[in-house]
């Protein structure tokens, strides 16, 4: 590569990357998941927008050839490998056998009803979803009911965490069905592969890729698995910690990914089974784990997600018809899947149709294979656009039908009820009374409440018993009638203010928690989360550092530890 | 790139990061720093020995043309910034300014010396480095003095913590003066770019070459800095953590890098001086800058040093007088240099001559600059090999140097000081006395010490104060004459054994802690390493479910957090 490639590989990889990760944060900021704004913002560098616009700009971008449309290449291939084995880690076999029959049966019925009415479908009418002459009827029509039958675990299992299901049964259900179903599914599509390798050859070669197949399936989830726990307290105990484990687990994705691309089926394949079998040991550390997870996926997800829309023009490839028959199959069949199985497992109409909907969304994975489906040429552009939305459509739309379904009570978090005009940076009162009277007022003239009668209630509690819980924090709060949401506001003090706290010290830091009366549970989430995070000493000095919101919302939100899944 | 070229890749980019993982531990084990052994993988798997045993291997591994060449050469690339990323976030700018002028002495001397000497030589004698005819002298001699004068930042920072002196005054003084050192000759390296660039074009395109990077250097330190730290607690408070604070510096790194690689200097330039500017940001999160240290020390760094083996034959261009002498000067200018900053500073002679070795390591920085000028063509092969010796040479003479000059106290860790044939899973002994008595015969037999005289200092002191520190945990310990160095000795017991722990719980876990009579404070450190990982329910539970040694060792290495630097 000359200087100016390099050049130019930085300037895109920079691009591609701030683009795909600012789009990703705002699509989460709508309650969508990131790989809908990943996905977006290779469309808008790509041909489909900034190609349209500009196209001189997008080809210097992004040329199509040459060596830094290789390195782009190359660069997007070990991406893919990386998250599949992300994908990997994340699925945890033994979920399946704890959840035992129920998990099973919604399992093996959102696999085999989809994946039969679609297969059914595109064998009959291969013409709806556009299928090439060319092209194996077998192979497309296995592809297809493929690509819609699997489903989108990280999507699904982050969709539960928001809405505190997770572990629930419902929750584990679901995410042990999602898991059989991801494994299923990506067996079934290297035996497409397999199968499709095999038709240009002589059929040896077929069954040859199929047993290679299932053998190494079998092997890594079986002997590869018993190895690598057995292998991983060695890696441990005798390198460098966590270099050792670290180095250890990508270079077996690396080698695994090889493998399965050598036999014929994708490298992604090896990748996913390697991170199966590595994330089931239970000597792999969280620290590890980590580590891998957010590099993967903050870095490499966004650029191999907004990659794909570099590939494609999505407006002149996008077919209304086909693009609604895909969705049409996949809403339905999934739906009727699910739902079917979680009836037949004995829960109830209602729970039944949100395990229903929560198997339908299709997401990252389903894009995955329609790219691969693509560059085999198994499907045309057409079909790949169609796909993709389908994809999208079907994760964006899970979510939301299931709130629908269960109206769960939301899980209110700190970082939900603050807000920049109840940050006092510098309070006045200098007593416990006229510091809740300061702060209540505040509130009151920001949110349009009843002084008075709020000004009693957070009173009558503090003088029932002190909310001084030491260490330099005061948590008075208060159930109030009407109240939408939760509100926190925040005093700081640099002198204190004696609430008569357990360890004699003076409150520094004031939460006026204010939680609606129709979500009692969520007082105590958000009074028991302050108290965890204030229960290091080290924090309250940052907080009293902190000038403005920003900065004190940045210090609560890169100290509170994310949700352990 | 084709099925074929991305099982390629994957296949050699996993051979290519497993063998240099091995061997980086394998040098490290040596008390070498990993570099060394990342290096020999290269050169293993390269031109220089499988090249020569297995040329058709070697040639079909790393094919020297086509796509796969150029996407290695692409991962190289982006290895070799990010790298360059993490130098720079370690490179703690007030360092230099709380040292004062101590610090400043040493860091000017250390640079203007061998930098003037080696000109100078280089200069006047341009051939005994084996200067080629077409190469501008003063490039040549400017490049040369640069190469050698620079310092190896991270291996200066790994010995001094390894002797335990990082946190010392003279800790101080080195380490600032290598920051102050890293950055003077990446900007004078800069320049030397700037300078060739122009040579073959107009004078004017120099002069804008240094002006840019002058500009940006002071530009990305000063204002770029200020801008990136008010910045930063936005991106932690209205994006996901850490996945914000990651893609920002990622983004920022990658930016940075194609903008001085258009400039017409090295990309890694760029990335240095984004990484000094975000690391130098109080806002920056641990939590971070551990993920992306890790991640890039552990992955990318080992392909990049790998890759440089695999360029070269190292054997065909060792020129034995031509490495002889780039050695010698290195040395000898860089010895002098340092020693005479730290005299002029008022350090005692020995401290002086200490930080005189200290400051002679190369190391990884001089191997990048030497690549880098190979790829401009100011250097040819043999001098690259040379470079190459000379960087390995002095980061592994300097540490040992320092240890015989200071010869400090070695800091033992408990890891140090656990061997398998002292771990008894099961402790026959059911009271605190024949505990004590098992353990000792153990230990008195595998390192043939006195068994009678052993059990009773050990015993004597427990009897003057019980050693168990409650928490299922017993601490028998003592100074042992003769010792030459810690044994600790495990022994579990899944009945427990009464230590009258303060928390009245039976001990489950002993640790036999025998220290030499020489080094005092090893018996503190341990005792207090041992009591601060067991502070913690859990690990208890986890070392009783350990059956082997190896799970224990395991076990210790993963939960004791790397010293903080």
């Amino acid at each position: 590569m000359t200087p100016d490639n390099i050049t130019l590989m930085l300037l895109s990889l920079g691009i591609l990357l701030g683009a795909a990760r600012t789009l990703g944060e705002l699509a989460q900021r709508f309650h969508q998941p990131a790989v809908v704004g990943e996905l977006l913002a290779g469309v808008l560098l790509g041909p489909t927008v900034l190609g349209t616009i500009a196209p001189a700009l997008n080809l210097f971008l992004f040329p199509p050839n040459g060596p830094n449309a290789i390195a782009l290449d190359a660069i997007s291939n070990l991406a893919i490998v990386l998250f599949l084995m992300v994908a990997g880690i994340e699925v945890d076999l033994s979920t399946i056998w704890k959840q035992g029959r129920l998990g099973l049966k919604v399992g093996i019925t959102s696999v085999v009803i989809p994946f039969g009415l679609t297969f059914l479908t595109a064998w009959i009418f291969p013409q709806i979803f556009g299928k090439q002459i060319e092209v194996n009827q077998l192979v497309f029509a296995l592809f297809i009911a493929t690509a819609i039958s699997i489903s989108a675990l990280p999507i699904i299992a982050k969709t539960l965490m928001d809405m505190d299901l997770y572990r629930s049964e419902l929750g584990m259900v679901v995410v042990s069905a999602a898991i059989f179903n991801d494994i299923v599914g990506w067996i079934v599509f290297a035996v497409v592969l397999g199968l499709m390798g095999g038709a240009s050859t002589e059929g040896n070669h077929i069954v040859l890729t199929i047993f290679l197949t299932l053998g190494f399936a079998g092997t890594m989830l079986t002997l590869g698995r018993w190895l690598i726990d057995k292998v991983l307290p060695f890696v441990q105990a005798y390198t460098r910690w966590p270099g050792g484990e670290l180095s250890f687990a990508l270079v077996l994705a690396l080698l695994g990914a090889s493998f399965t691309e050598w036999i014929g089926i994708h490298a992604i394949f090896g990748a996913f089974l390697v991170g199966a079998a590595i994330g089931d040991s239970s000597h792999l550390r969280e620290h590890t784990r980590v580590i891998i997870d957010k590099f993967v996926s903050f870095i490499f997800a966004p650029l191999f997600f907004a990659s794909i829309g570099l590939k494609i023009n999505f407006m002149t490839h996008f077919d209304f018809s086909l693009v609604l028959t895909v969705l049409m199959v996949a809403c339905i069949f999934k739906l009727i899947g699910g739902t079917f199985g979680a009836r037949w497992g004995k829960m109830s109409a209602r729970e039944s149709l949100a395990v229903g909907f929560a198997m339908v969304s299709v997401g990252a994975m389903g894009i995955i294979i329609g790219l691969l489906a693509l560059e085999y040429r198994i499907i045309n552009q057409r079909l790949f656009v169609a796909l993709v939305v389908m994809a999208i459509v079907t994760s964006m739309i899970s979510g939301p039908a299931m709130r629908l379904i269960l109206s769960p009570v939301k899980s209110w978090q700190l970082k939900d009820a603050l807000f920049s005009k109840l940050f006092i940076r510098e309070l006045k009162a200098l007593s416990r009374r006229d510091v809740i009277n300061e702060m209540v007022q505040i509130v009151c003239r920001e949110f349009s409440l009843d002084n008075n009668e709020l000004e009693r209630i957070v009173w009558e509690r503090e003088k029932a018993m002190s909310t001084g819980i030491g260490k330099g924090v005061a948590l008075p709060h208060a159930r109030v009638e009407g109240l939408a949401y939760p509100l926190v506001a925040v005093g700081i003090s640099d002198t204190g203010i004696d609430f008569d706290a357990p360890d004699g010290k003076p409150a520094n830091i004031i939460f006026l928690v204010l939680t609606p009366d129709s979500a009692p549970e969520s007082q105590l989430n958000i009074v028991s989360e302050i108290a965890r995070l204030f229960r290091n000493q080290p924090i309250l000095q940052s907080t009293l550092k902190t000038r403005t919101f920003t900065d004190f919302l940045a210090l609560i939100k890169s100290q509170s530890m994310p949700k352990q899944t």
